[in-house]
Parts: C-alpha cells; sequence; structure tokens
C-alpha cells in the first residue's frame, strides 16, 4: 500500500479482503486444510468472523480464493507463450507447475483443495470455471497454433493432449510416484510432443 | 455361500468381515462416502459396532477394504496379459478402468477415497502399498518386455510410461473432463504408443 489510509469503505474492505486471504493461505500451510477455522483466520486477520461469512459461503470457498490470489501473484495474468518453440513454451508452464507442486507449503493446501473438491461438486466446478478449464483452453490454444504451423500431427486430439501434459504430473503429486523437479517436466514434455508428432 | 452354517468362529468371524464389506460398499454407494456412518454399515451388516472396530480403525479403512474386495472379485488377479501385442494389452487393461471410473456405482466411492487419501496419509500409503504400486509394477513389467523386444525405445522411463498411461484418465475423472469410454482408453492406449515408439 502506498497510499495512507483512508475512510473510503470500498478501500477498506479490499484491505479486509486481502488480509482474510493471506491469513488463509498462511494458516493453511502451517495446519494445514483439515483443522483450519473460520476463527483462525478472522482472528489472524484481524477482522470478524461475520466479515468472513460475508463474504464466503465455506472454508473452502476462502482457501481456494487465497489460493487463486496467491497464483495470480506468482504468474501474473493466465497465458502460454508462443515463441515458436512448442517445446520451450510448453516446458516454460510444466516447471513453474513442477516447482508449485514440489512446494511443502502449497502442497497442505493443495490436498486439502483437491480433497474438497472430490466432496464438494459446487467447489469443483468453481474449480474448473475459475482456474483449470481456462489453463486447459490456453495451453489447448497454443497448441492449436502448432497444429496449424504443422509442428505437430494434423489430427492431434487436443483435448487428449492436454491430459497427457497436465495429468502425469496431477497423479505424480497426488500419490507421491516420485521427485517433481524440471528434469521431470522436461521428459514429460518431450515425451507428450513424440506422442503428437506428425 | 453353498455350505451349511456352522459354528466355526474362524467362519463366523469371515461371513461378517464379507457382510461388513458389502453393507459398506452398497451404502457409499447409496448416501456417498461424507455421509457414511461406522453405524449405519454395522446395522446393514447385522453385526456390532464393535466387531467393525475391532478389525477396522476407521470408516476409510473399512471403505478402502470393500473397494479392494470388490476389485478383486471384478478382475481377479492383479497381472497384465502379455499376448505380444502391446496396444491390446495396454487396452485390455484401460478399458476397464474407463468402465469402471465411468459407473455411477463406483464414482462416489471412488471420490470419498481420493478425499480421505489427501486427508490421511497413512491411508494414501496403504493404498499405494495394496493397490497403486502392485498395479504399476504390472505395467512397467509388461512394458519392460516391450522394451526387450524392441517394441518401444530402449531409453523410454517406464516410471513416466505408466504415469502417461495412467494420469490423463484419471486427471479426466477426476475432474469431469469427458466421457470415459472405450474410445477414449484406445485413443490413449495410441498416444502413449506413439511417445514410446523406437
Amino acid at each position: 500500500m502506498t497510499r495512507s489510509s483512508s475512510p473510503d469503505p470500498a478501500r477498506r474492505s479490499e484491505r479486509s479482503r486481502q488480509a482474510v486471504l493471506t491469513a488463509a493461505a498462511e494458516l493453511v500451510a502451517e495446519v494445514g486444510f483439515g483443522k483450519l477455522t473460520i476463527e483462525a483466520i478472522a482472528a489472524r486477520a484481524g477482522v470478524g468472523k461475520q466479515t468472513i461469512y460475508r463474504w464466503w459461503p465455506s472454508k473452502g470457498a476462502v482457501v481456494f480464493d487465497a489460493f487463486q490470489a496467491a497464483n495470480e501473484n506468482a504468474s501474473g495474468s493466465l497465458a502460454l507463450p508462443d515463441t515458436g518453440d512448442l517445446a520451450a513454451d510448453l516446458r516454460a508452464v510444466l516447471r513453474p507447475t513442477a516447482d508449485q507442486l514440489a512446494d511443502p507449503g502449497f502442497d497442505n493446501t493443495g490436498r486439502g483443495l483437491v480433497s474438497e473438491h472430490q466432496r464438494d461438486p459446487a467447489l469443483l466446478r468453481e474449480y474448473r470455471e475459475r482456474l483449470l478449464d481456462p489453463l486447459l483452453e490456453v495451453t489447448r490454444e497454443r497448441l492449436r497454433t502448432a497444429r496449424e504451423a504443422g509442428q505437430i500431427d494434423g489430427d492431434a486430439d487436443l483435448d487428449l493432449a492436454v491430459e497427457l501434459l497436465y495429468g502425469p504430473m496431477y497423479y505424480r503429486w497426488l500419490h507421491g510416484l516420485g521427485p517433481l523437479d524440471h528434469a521431470y517436466a522436461d521428459r514429460l514434455v518431450d515425451g507428450v510432443l513424440r506422442a503428437l508428432r506428425p
């Protein structure tokens, strides 16, 4: 905040909202999703419980927003680079994804969210609409450009292609099957590009 | 049961155990994992709650065993066919996997278990040791044979290969991204075999 505090209610609201998201992100990393409470988030954020319930229907919804806010800070707007080098562009997405999944601070939050999504279809739908579907669509879009440029097979199934890109890494993370690092991300990109070769 | 009932305690125990597993499998399909209770399982199985707690530490553990028992009944022992035709052998695993994930009766149980695994590292470890790791190992073993026969690349990374096989389908199921049918299973096998070509 570079500006001094102000009595403007909209700005005060936004400050409270940010404080709640920061508190939620910190706490979920500290205690895990299961033990996180709305009370603890409110206490750390310095707001009343009612303030949180006014904006979010559930603990899952707060953590989801905190998670999304952290992602936006980390990666800027959602887009895939298009340098013309498809392998490099895909590595530019999959390497940071591996870094994130390997980060112990993310791990707790991420597993908590997966757990909630599988119990709560409405939360899964929100996750898809706000995060997953846009990510898959920009990835398909980048592959579409590559297909038009003849860099991948003209008949390539792009729905399957994005699942081949993200599915294996997610599967490895979810089950703790092996290390998640740049070498793995690069091997995955190479494998998928071999599958998509013209 | 073709034999008449007997006072043999071991056999009576085994009957109770089977009744609990059947009740758990039925109930989780009916009410979902979240609403399932040990009380309801005991009532349907016609045993006392204490009988269940004597054998299983938690609801998750009962459902896990019910799930495994159902799987064993459906698929027999865990092995991959080796007809010499790698694509056919992989389809023979991935098609029934797609059928299972697409089955609404399985869906509730499966999502409940994923949710529990992500909350409970001990349950995830048990799932890996008893189901996932053996499945991945027989799959790697089949790929190893194919590699020795020169049917796939001599440098193929088999850990990555099994994640390419199972990860995308799991990712599609977990997020509800598209239909899970034999056509999808076959496209997935084709894609992975293209990635593994010599």
